[in-house]
């Protein structure tokens, strides 16, 4: 269904399905040369169409942050489910159904004994069996236990102990990765995820228990690590789409990143010299995580709705819930974005900016070539 | 259907049925003793229930900010909805459909000659009719003519010569009434905005065109402006819901917010002295308005999940996706607060955190009694 950008009603996401394929293939390269299976996080692009491209097509193991997604996932083939945030008992019996209604092994985390004996009770007590990976910190210091905390093998004993639980391995998360300013300080960082995992894996195993999963995590130390001996799979999801805040931090081109929103120019405040756009808060999210490193990137870069080249030094300056605000520096720019003209804005934070949307309209040159769905909330 | 808490599956949108009716009938009464019409802004809610509420059952004027928002209304009865963000000629067939599949007289808005004189191209050539208001800048610099602007009776003179277009009359928003300290700050940014419309109207009826509607509004201007002489109509939305940005700048008080956001404790990430919640970036939104003057609001007070009251100091001090991390400065809160537990989050912005569900489940003292939908996106 070829169609032009004039026909979609602003603001919307725009999907461009040549970069996006090809930093899939990217990652996909990095973990074979690694030695290591790809597990990619799906939280950013909660969606089948991009699942399939990030995956080359197999519907093999993938990693999500929500119950609501795994579910979304296992309805649709998907058989080796990680769900990487905390569980709660609240959550058991959720978990138990996603497994039961679609025979997935769905594996969740936790660093909790609480949580692991309270699992052991509900499983026995419902006939069900449940897998687990333990959360190890790397020195995020979010959450996890530390590599070398008593806890780690009182949790793994406590879940080999029921019939019923599975204990599948560790995971670690370097979510600090994200918060240095360029990608020769990720190495040290990888070094750590990676040693963080292995050492807490060696430690079950030298208590008498398999840990056959080590896995480790985000784009920047996928990326950077300078190897990852010991770890069977790495999960990674922002490189899909890339975005601003990685742009800042040198992990990505202008030019890898995927996802854009597109948004008609509503107003020219020529009193106040700004431009305005019907792109705000929800369209863009607050998130200005770009800005630490990239002061002028505000709430998203403006492009040309064609050619995603940057419009200038022009940039969303403010939002409030529908509405966007653009300096300008010039009068000119009066002229060449006339009241009704489209622009692309370059999102800070994908994660974030995508999930105001219920799809992405798939662009393939200049043409809308497809609709592809995603899921959101809980 | 009555439950607790503990059977919704975190995280989850609470809303208060008490204090939502309790809300909505001041600003009634409010509007009654000024003399003008309440047309409540609804982008915060996007609920036909709470529309309900917030209209005392009537299906009277309404005001939304997106054309989805409008659809949604007109399609659910509503027949008078000005839709307050500026148009664009890419969204006219959209909302001819929309007057025409509900007999709504969908009012849209505009601060540009160019969107006028498309209007009447478009409305004459399609046979359709489109009203409109003229926004009016009355000091926050964000959209619209200043009210002493040749351009005002200019676009109502593009406006007016159109047999397919209706001038029904002139808006401001005093959106930096959003960005004052206290009430009284309020008060002169009140006049400002009712002296901007009603002197606007003035000049476009002394070029012998009607005026009728003169409209205005943001909930803190509504409510501390010394008259609304002139005026015809109020717009306000956050009054029904509230949120900590609105408590910091003394416009309510803790125990009028509305909406909240129940969480689980996922873990407890003791050699970090952190708590870490089910809801994160997603679930709560990157939004902190409120911390310019409530510097401890983080990304949300930690609130008991019955009684509502604080828990001691505690907020959510940094979200990522999924996660919400909680610092704690006794370690007493590890045993109040076990894994597995709930907390309800009192958000920092209602209309943005909001936009992250689809539903809203309504609370009557410490049952859910109802679920509410409410619609997002474009």
């Amino acid at each position: 269904m070829p169609n032009s950008f004039e026909s979609l009603e602003t603001p919307r996401l725009l999907l461009d399905e040549a970069r996006l394929a090809r930093n899939c293939a990217v990652m996909r390269e990095r973990c074979r040369a690694l030695g290591v299976n790809l597990r990619p996080h799906l939280k950013t692009a909660k969606s089948l169409d991009v699942a399939r491209v990030a995956l080359d097509g197999e519907k093999s193991a993938i990693t999500v942050s929500t119950l609501h997604e795994a579910e979304y996932f296992a309805r649709n083939g998907y058989r080796d489910i990680l769900c990487a945030s905390g569980i709660v008992p609240g959550k058991f019996a959720h978990a138990a159904r996603i497994r039961r209604e679609s025979s997935c092994d769905l594996i969740l985390v936790t660093d909790a004994i609480e949580v692991a004996q309270a699992a052991a009770r509900f499983a026995e007590s419902n006939g069900v069996t449940l897998s687990f990976l333990i959360e190890i910190d790397c020195g995020e210091h979010r959450s996890g236990q530390l590599p070398d905390a008593p806890a780690v093998v009182e949790i793994a004993r406590a879940i080999s102990a029921s019939p019923q639980l599975r204990l599948r391995g560790v995971m670690a998360h370097a979510g600090h990765s994200y918060g240095v300013d360029e990608p020769a300080a990720v190495v040290p960082i990888a070094a750590a995820e990676r040693d963080a995992a292995v050492n807490a894996a060696a430690r079950i195993r030298q208590a008498g228990m398999a840990c056959e999963i080590v896995s480790i995590g985000s784009t920047p130390t996928v990326l950077m690590a300078d190897h990852l001996a010991g770890v069977t799979e790495a999960r990674a999801g922002i490189y899909m789409f890339w975005d601003l805040a990685q742009l800042s931090r040198k992990m990505c081109r202008a030019d890898d990143i995927t996802v854009s929103v597109l948004a008609a120019v509503i107003g020219h405040t020529r009193h106040a010299d700004t431009i305005i756009l019907d792109a705000g808060a929800l369209a863009l999210s607050k998130d200005i995580g770009a800005n630490r490193l990239l002061p002028d990137a505000g709430y998203g870069y403006l492009c040309d709705p064609v050619s995603l080249q940057r419009l200038g030094k022009l940039a969303v300056n403010t939002v409030h819930q529908e509405h966007g605000t653009v300096l300008v520096d010039d009068a000119a720019w009066f002229e060449r974005l006339p009241v009704g003209s489209l622009v692309r804005v370059l999102p800070n934070h994908a994660c974030i900016t995508c999930a105001a949307y219920g799809a992405y309209d798939v662009v393939r040159g200049a043409e809308i070539v497809a609709r592809w769905e995603r899921i959101n909330g809980w």
